[in-house]
């Protein structure tokens, strides 16, 4: 139960799980190298005093604004010149200490500092612990679009303590069980019945739960991916409410929902989708849509002042279509979902007002 | 003979020799994508109007300042903007076209645009063909120093014209040969004497000649790094002439001699402290002394107003060194080098003044 073994290759690594985050953090640093843990304001403002406390010569902290603003190349920059002014080496190592910004900024800082140097992750979020943590993603943001340059690059080990979600917020929270449920309704059914179970023990941080839950989120990730580390084909299973999900988030300036409670939209229409094309049957549409009205958020387009047509034509921008239509990852089964293009006038029709 | 394929697994690729260079940009250009051509002032001068003739639709050429000041992050930053100005996807394609400054840029622009997209290679001197084209390592400068940040990764075909070279200056020209003997002294005595009788050939850009010799250097690098893609162990041979070479360049502050004529002071010094430690025999010292002569640089630190102690004191700065001891590859018979760690006194006691 205490680990799991994500097998790539000479690129495999561990995901530990631990009670004890500062554990991890001692241990990761301890190099004759210098290191740095890299976090945002957020999260400093919540552990900084603690990090600090263990950190020793030639161990250094590094906060970034919270938010994805921080996720350009002048951040990645500024890191650079920062770990060159201290003397970092082959032999340094990054630390993340944070949610998905820290993670992807830290990561890609790594991936290119001396053509790569180790990096290990601790998720601060729920969203992170399930989502950043297996795949290898790093990336940063340019005023075209979201993660437009980045790399693939694996941690050295990820450590994961759910006790650090108890200073979560709920929102923040909420946001990573739109992704848990997600790896419910692409592959696992049985999971998804345990996630409707477990819910109020997720909210209420009950650790055991939390292990239970991340553990097989990452478990199904890794199966995923391993079998297409450079996203050729399987991985876009991944993408189940993202497409509906990222044409919300960009319509509304990425400023007023949090990506899960725009995947946790998506999630929805795109099962009403599946519905309204008899690619699953009504039980099966009610169960999905069960699970996120128990999470509390809203997914009704009239009440949220969405335009249903804007938000299908902000889904014409997508880099995943082809041949000028809309690719969808939609529900067939019980824990089974395939790709379906469909052009605007197609989507019009299917999606509920 | 035609072509040389590098067996690197999965990213294993193709050195295809081609009489005809614009046949590989024509080639390499021709997809559903937007494509860009990568290159110099100085190359563009001579070739800039013939590539962009070939240019079609979404076919672009983009130039940068010729020399290592173009090697920084924003360079990188302004072409990654240009590319997402003009729609550029992850089918799309980065050709370098020029010298080791080209490929560095745009081999590391590659790797990080979109998370890795296909990059192509065609050098245009004998210092990238023997020794960029092989190695997979991408980089740019800081302040700090060269190379500092960057990336480790392969091209999908590199196209070796040798008759591109006609075009090089023989400065540069003389730059490519340093590489080329130092192949010659680390891994293969035949080889050597072949470029000792070669030598005039080459100067005259015996376009067969420097296919074999070209291809042979290409081969041994191969070996090298097929075995340590990573720099971990065998790939520092490859530092011959370098230890001294680098402490020699930096000193100069990079503006009086070229990386290669700094090599081939460093290959003539190393092999002397070869000598001086009685690791090879005169004789042979002879033979490598002699090819460095008939290239025609000067290697006499007086004569070049070098100070011994100041460039001892340099290399105490390199990041190859352990233990407070300085790294050197020394030959240790015709064909086979060593790594020796020495203090910077026995190395005062070594070199010749």
């Amino acid at each position: 139960m205490e680990g799991l073994y994500i097998d790539l290759g000479k690129d495999s690594y561990n995901i530990r799980f631990s009670a004890d985050y500062t554990e991890g953090l001692k241990q990761y640093t301890e190099i004759d190298a210098p290191s740095v843990i890299i976090t945002d304001s957020n999260v400093d403002a919540l552990y900084g005093k603690a990090i600090a406390g263990l950190l020793g010569a030639h161990q250094y902290k590094y906060v970034i604004p919270q938010g994805e603003t921080s996720k350009s190349i002048d951040t990645v920059t500024e890191i650079l010149h920062f770990m060159l002014d201290k003397g970092f080496n082959r032999s340094s190592r990054v630390i993340a200490f944070g949610g998905g910004v820290v993670g992807d900024i830290s990561g890609f800082v790594a991936s290119i500092f001396m053509r790569g140097i180790d990096f290990y992750q601790i998720p601060t979020t729920l969203l992170a612990q399930v989502d950043s943590s297996v795949g290898g993603k790093t990336g940063i943001n340019f005023p075209q679009g979201k993660n437009l340059v980045g790399s693939f690059y694996q941690p050295k080990e990820v450590l994961m303590s759910p006790s650090l979600l108890a200073t979560l917020p709920k929102r923040e929270l909420t946001s990573g069980i739109a992704e848990v449920i997600k790896y419910g309704v692409i592959y696992d059914y049985n999971f998804l019945k345990y996630i409707k179970e477990s819910l109020k023990a997720i909210y209420s941080i009950d650790t055991e739960v939390l292990k239970q839950v991340i553990r097989r989120c990452c478990e199904i990730k890794a199966a995923i991916v391993t079998e297409d580390e450079k996203e050729l084909g399987l991985r876009k299973i991944l993408n189940f409410g993202h497409t509906f999900g990222h044409a919300v988030e960009a319509l509304t300036g990425y400023a007023v929902y949090t990506h899960g409670e725009a995947v946790m939209m998506g999630m929805y229409h795109e099962a009403a989708m599946a519905k309204a094309l008899d690619l699953i049957e009504e039980t099966y549409f009610c169960e999905i849509a069960g699970i996120i009205g128990d999470t509390g958020i809203s997914t009704d387009l009239k009440s949220l002042s969405l335009d249903l047509d804007a938000v299908v034509t902000r889904m014409s921008g997508d880099k995943k279509n082809r041949a000028g239509k809309i690719s969808f990852i939609l529900p067939i089964a019980r824990g089974k979902v395939q790709e379906l293009l469909l052009t605007t006038e197609e989507i019009k029709g299917l999606i509920l007002v």
